[in-house]
């Protein structure tokens, strides 16, 4: 009763969620603290006042939040970590017609596939990168063209700018995941001045906000250049499922149009209030940034003295190795003691694990179970 | 830039949402009445105790939403407005195994579309339907076999069981719309006993709360059925974005291999606790039910009273035409006094107006403008 498509059809595995005990859960990168009680009021007040509200359709162009998401990067220049940093503020505005919301930045990337990227030729991404990329192309049936990363895990930018010339499109997580490495803005912009001006470089930022630079500074000089966000990282809500894309309109208007072919209105009532709340609180997110960035750095050190290798990571996660250890046996003996991280039994990176940071007192526990 | 499959893709156009005025709103089948108190409870309660729980992903798989469904078509039978009546009650358990949930059930229908219909053969559907069928056929390439509805505006089930014969599936909407006709069961087995038992036979039930037969009754007897279901009419909930579909388990399976492959989590934590929140309040909805049901059958004679001819509606809404006026006219001119119907351009039922039941004061001013 299936349709042949689904035969060959892969679905990507997230980080697990097991419910056996009460772990602590260093797997899925999420954020260790709460939103801002400001979502709680927010969200109450809308109830208390106007319950009758959830019985009708959301605005589908979810016009309120992409104004606040566009005050929100014009302040902060995309980049939490120093968002005070003279270099992170943008030369130009962002307005609202640069913003597409949809149901997490899954579902924005999932559109982002189908808008783009044509089947007759393929996408240019990296060899190891956000594992739903692979899954999307699946899904549309769209051909990926992997690049292998240098040996020290960065991207190899020269081979992925070869072989996008004659692609239909570029896609790399920036910082890039799982290994947590970012290119600079200068890096990035030479590799738009040598990218086909009619095919769509999408950097996927979910990670950005931890401190590298962002893309979104280069908008206003690339028109086929799309940055992807996600509220699930530095913004506390993975639980709300709430992402955006920015970049020129008429991608954006591309985008539009797919969400209106698919789903009119991915992004509930409820949802729209709370992401809405939660940017009106940048220096609540300012400091938890400031913290996560501070216990990372504290425990990539860490982890090198106990001698693993990790790489120098611009998120909220790192990526690690220990020299004569499998990447699975760490992850099996510290789940043992109650703590989860993530494992990718890959060909190529499965001597190591991914480790999201939590608070500092998590962190300790897991040194201590390592 | 845009990919080729962008060149014919034509998106739905839902009911308007206009903002020059505040006009009541007749025009998308929403709900009249509030989700119950309870809603803002339970989402209270979540972020008092739990606000933790946004930063976290949802649980992918909707578990005790999906329980409560099924708990709550046990009860129902399907059909709200008589769920107190005997021939609802189902003569076998519905189980959670059984049960998908979706953001939206336009999302879910997407789903469908992607899991169960090839691009090789044609999905048989009437004419007239969800205008969102064609959309969804343009999305992913599948061709549609639309087959003209009788002269008395109900579905040609003759002519669309010789075409279902060498189809890749069947899709409706019952009751339909925009006609609001229902088939009985018995016809639907009818249905079902002719139509091939390797392809999936989809009834979109939207709006059988209001009356209808349910076809979820049918479930244990054909393991081709699948029945759609949504929280934005009945329930009160189309903010939210809850929709699920309810058949064996195999084709369950199937749908969520689909979502794991597009959107790992597109139901949000909040999202879950309002429509869990929902489920524990059946009597509340079989009140506004019954009620939406009575002002239904009250305007529908009062509007033939004035000469109008109303198609027989199981629906909370009501399809109707008056010999010698334009429906367009119909429709601008009670949008002059506030009011918002729905007119569809479409050859074949351009002389309709399709009108929302909303509260008694609210249809009452409507026969004043109409």
């Amino acid at each position: 009763m299936l349709a042949n498509r689904l035969k060959t059809l892969k679905p990507y595995k997230p980080g697990e969620q097991l419910t056996d005990r009460d772990y602590i859960k260093l797997n899925a990168n999420e954020n260790p603290f709460s939103p801002p009680k400001a979502v709680e009021k927010a969200v109450a007040d809308l109830l208390n006042t106007n319950l009758k509200k959830l019985a009708l359709y959301p605005d589908p162009d979810s016009t309120d939040l992409r104004e606040k998401i566009a005050d929100f990067l014009n302040q902060t220049g995309g980049v939490l970590a120093n968002s005070e940093n003279a270099k992170n503020q943008l030369n130009y505005k962002i307005t609202p017609d640069m913003i597409f919301c949809g149901n997490g930045s899954d579902e924005v990337l999932s559109f982002v596939f189908y808008a783009f990227f044509d089947n007759d030729k393929k996408v240019v991404t990296p060899e190891f990168s956000y594992s739903f990329y692979p899954v999307y192309a699946g899904y549309y049936d769209i051909q990926l063209e992997k690049v292998p990363l240098k040996a020290n895990f960065s991207l190899d930018t020269e081979k992925m700018l070869e072989l996008g010339k004659t692609s239909t499109g570029m896609i790399f997580a920036n910082p890039n995941a799982p290994t947590g490495i970012a290119l600079s803005n200068t890096e990035l912009k030479e590799m738009l001045d040598n990218f086909p001006k009619d095919k769509v470089f999408v950097v996927d930022e979910a990670y950005a906000d931890f401190g590298s630079e962002s893309a979104i500074s280069l908008l206003n000089e690339y028109q086929n250049l799309l940055v992807v966000r996600t509220f699930s990282k530095s913004i506390s809500l993975a639980g709300m499922r709430i992402g955006f894309t920015v970049g020129n309109p008429e991608l954006i208007k591309a985008l539009t149009t797919v969400k209106n072919s698919f789903n009119h209105f991915p992004v509930d009532v409820i949802c729209k209030t709370v992401a809405k709340a939660a940017l009106e609180e940048k220096e609540y997110y300012e400091k938890i940034t400031k913290e996560i960035v501070e216990t990372r750095d504290w425990f990539s050190m860490e982890l090198e003295k106990k001698g693993y290798s990790v790489l120098p990571s611009k998120t909220n996660f790192v990526f690690a190795k220990k020299d004569g250890t499998k990447g699975i046996d760490i992850y099996e003996q510290v789940k043992a003691k109650g703590l989860l991280i993530r494992h990718f039994a890959t060909p190529g990176i499965e001597d190591f694990v991914r480790i999201t940071i939590g608070t500092k007192e998590e962190m300790i526990k897991l040194l201590q179970a390592m």
